[in-house]
C-alpha cells in the first residue's frame, strides 16, 4: 500500500507512528477494555470469520479478533508502525491468522470481502481527524453483504456546564491585551514604530486562540448543570462519505436542571457495539466519554466556553442549533457553531463559534 | 508570488502567519535592537538604495530601512502576514518607498537588482529552519554586483557545560522505562497479550526523545566549562546553497578550563553587520546569541546531552570533529553528531548524535 501524502502525514499521521502515542492509547483501559469486551463477549460473531483492522497501530484489536476465533484477519496500518504490529503479532503466536499490510486503507487492496470491520477512529469531540471517512470507505470498498461494523454506531452530546476555566481563559485574554499595549509602547520608545493599526488583528488572533478554541477537559459529573442532549446519530453501517464531509446541522435542547450562569458547553461522543442485524453481538457493549467522576479517557472531553456566560434559572430549556464542519484549512480539524437560547426569554440566539485544533 | 507547499506550510511556515509568534520575535529586543543599529548606525549604506527585506513578517526591518532613507524597499513574505505588513507599512507612513510583496521569495520577481538584502532568517542552532536557503537564493537572483547581505557574516559555536538538565532528562527516560515495565505487566494481566517484544523498539524511541534530542536552554556563562569554540563561519556574500546542502564537516578543539564532568555541550551563534567590500558598514554591529547573565535571546542556546558524562580536569583539551545535516524526513530540522575525545587519554572517541526538531 502507499504510504500517507506528506502534507496529510504532517498533520495527522505522523505521531501515530510513535510507541508513546500507541501505548497512550493501549493504557486508556476504558478504551481497550471496551473494545476486548466487544469482542472477547461476542466470539460467536468473530469466530470462523474474515475481520478487516482499519488503522491497526500496534496491532491489538486485530490480536482481540485473532484470540476470539477469527479464521483470518486484515491489520492495515498507513505508518511504520506496521512493523511493530507485525512484531507483535508474531511474538503473540498469530501469524498464521494475522496478516498486516503497511499503507493507507484508500490504497491497499485485499483478496477477499470480510465479514466484520474493527476499528478505533474516534477522535476529540468524535470526529475530528475526520478518520471515520476511512473506514467508511473500507466498508464499501471490503465489506460482505450483512457485515458488522465494531463499533456499530456512535452518538455525540452536548450538556451545559459550570467550569473556571473559561474565566481563567478570559483572564488570559485580557493579560495577553495589557501584555500587547506594554509591547506597542516599548516599539514606539525604542524603534519609532507605531503598532497600534494592528491591535484589532491582535485582539481577534488572541480572542480566537483564548476564547474560541475549544479545550480538552476532564469534567467532573458534579459540573453538569444538565444532561447531555445526543444531538446526532450514526449508523455506521450506513452512513456515507458525502452525509459526513456536509457536516453536522441539528436542531436540539439541553434541559437546565440546576441555575447558570452557564460558562461553558461540554462535548462528549459514545460509541456502541451492537453488531449488524444479520449478526448481532450477543453482549452489546457501550464505551461512553461522558463525564466520569474517576476520571476521563484519553479523549477527555471539549469545553466549548460561552464568554459573557448565559444565565439561566433551573428549570430552563435552552434551544439550540449546531453546525459542525471540518475546517477548509485542514480537513482533519473542526469548526464548531452554535446558536443557543433561553426558551421564553426575549431577544435573540446567543450566535458561538470555536475552532477545534 | 506563490503560497509556499503545502507539507512546507504544515512543517514551517504556519506559525510565522500569527500575530503572536512575529510579536515574539519583535520584542527580542537584543535582537531587534541589533538590526536597528545595524540599519540606523549605518545610513550611508542605506541612503537612496534599492532593499530586499528577505521574509518581511511584520515588516519592521523594511521600515528600519525606509527610515534610513533607501529609495525603494521591496518586502517579500510567503504568508498572510503580508497583509499585516502592509497596513503597518501605511500606517507609518512607508507606502511611498516600501512594497509588500506576497509570496515565496523563491516564486516572484522583482523589476530590478537590489543595493542591500536585509533578512532575519536564523533559527535554533544557526541553520534550524534552514532558511538560509532561501536568502542566498534571493542574493543570486536579485543583488547588483558588490551589494551588500546585512547581516553580512555568520559563526556557529560549541562549549563544553555543566548542566543538570541532562540528568534530569535521564531520569525521566528511567521513568519511561519504568512506566513501560508496568504497562506490559497491566496488558499481559487484563488482556493476555505480551508486549515485552517492543520493550527494546519503546527504549530506542524514548532514549532517543529524552537524551539525543536537543533542548532549548538559556544557560548562565557560569555553567560554561570552557569558552565556546567557533567551529564554522559563513560569508553570507559568497556561501552557495550546494554548501549549505552539503551540511557541515569540521575538526575543532575546545578547551576545558574548569574541571569536568562535561555533561553537555552548548551551541549558539553570532552574525555580524559589516556590509560589504564595496559598501562597508560605518558602525559594524554584532548579535551574539552566546549564554549572558541577563538572559537569553528568544534563540536561546542549544543543550546537546552528553549522558553518561565526559570526565576531563581543568586545563584538558577537547578534540571534536563535528557534523551538522538536514534530516531526511523534513529538511527544515538538523541532525548534530560530534565525535570528541580528551586529548592525551587512552581509548577511542565517544559518537554523539543529537536530532534537533
Ligand atoms: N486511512 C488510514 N489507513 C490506514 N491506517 C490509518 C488510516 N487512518 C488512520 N490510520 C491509523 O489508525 C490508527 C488509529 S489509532 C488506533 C490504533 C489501534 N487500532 C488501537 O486501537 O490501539 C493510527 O495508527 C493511524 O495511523
Ligand atoms: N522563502 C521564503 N519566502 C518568503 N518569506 C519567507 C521565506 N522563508 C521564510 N519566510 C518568512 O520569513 C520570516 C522570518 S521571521 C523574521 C520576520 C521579520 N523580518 C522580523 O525580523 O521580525 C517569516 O515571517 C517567514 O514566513
Amino acid at each position: 500500500g502507499k504510504a500517507p501524502e506528506s502534507t496529510d502525514f504532517a498533520n495527522y499521521f505522523c505521531t501515530y507512528a510513535y510507541l508513546y502515542h500507541q501505548k497512550d492509547m493501549l493504557e486508556d483501559h476504558k478504551r481497550t477494555g471496551a473494545y476486548y469486551n466487544a469482542v472477547l463477549q461476542n466470539r460467536r460473531q468473530f469466530h470462523g470469520k474474515v475481520v478487516l483492522d482499519v488503522g491497526t497501530g500496534s496491532g491489538i484489536l486485530a490480536i482481540f479478533a485473532a484470540k476470539a476465533g477469527a479464521r483470518k484477519v486484515y491489520a492495515v496500518e498507513a505508518t511504520d508502525m506496521a512493523k511493530q504490529a507485525r512484531t507483535l503479532v508474531e511474538a503473540n503466536k498469530f501469524s498464521d491468522v494475522i496478516e498486516v499490510i503497511q499503507g493507507t486503507i484508500e490504497s491497499i487492496e485485499l483478496p477477499e470481502k470480510v465479514d466484520v470491520i474493527i476499528s478505533e477512529w474516534m477522535g476529540y469531540f468524535l470526529l475530528r481527524e475526520s478518520m471515520l471517512d476511512s473506514v467508511v470507505l473500507a466498508r464499501d470498498k471490503f465489506m460482505a453483504p450483512g457485515g458488522a461494523m465494531y463499533p456499530s454506531h456512535a452518538r455525540m452530546f452536548l450538556a451545559p456546564i459550570h467550569t473556571e476555566a473559561g474565566a481563567r481563559r478570559n483572564t488570559d485574554f485580557q493579560g495577553s491585551m495589557e501584555g500587547w499595549a506594554e509591547f506597542i509602547g516599548e516599539m514606539s520608545a525604542y524603534y519609532q514604530v507605531d503598532l497600534s493599526c494592528l491591535s484589532e488583528p491582535f485582539r481577534r488572533e488572541q480572542r480566537d486562540y483564548y476564547l474560541q478554541t475549544s479545550q480538552w477537559c476532564d469534567v467532573h459529573p458534579s459540573q453538569l448543570l444538565g444532561p447531555g442532549t445526543p444531538f446526532v446519530s450514526y449508523d455506521l453501517g450506513k452512513v456515507t462519505v458525502e452525509e459526513l464531509k456536509a457536516g453536522i446541522r441539528e436542531n436540539f435542547e439541553m434541559a437546565v436542571v440546576e441555575a447558570g450562569p452557564v460558562n461553558a458547553f461540554c462535548g462528549w461522543f459514545d460509541v456502541q457495539f451492537r453488531g449488524s442485524d444479520a449478526s448481532p453481538a450477543d453482549s452489546p457493549v457501550t464505551l461512553t466519554t461522558a463525564p466520569d467522576p474517576t476520571g476521563a479517557t484519553h479523549w477527555g472531553q471539549q469545553s466549548f466556553y460561552c464568554v459573557p456566560p448565559i444565565d439561566c434559572a433551573a428549570g430552563a430549556t435552552l434551544k439550540a442549533a449546531i453546525k459542525v464542519d471540518r475546517r477548509r484549512d485542514n480537513h482533519r480539524l473542526l469548526a464548531v457553531e452554535l446558536a443557543v437560547k433561553v426558551e421564553g426569554q426575549s431577544g435573540g440566539a446567543r450566535e458561538l463559534k470555536w475552532n477545534i485544533e
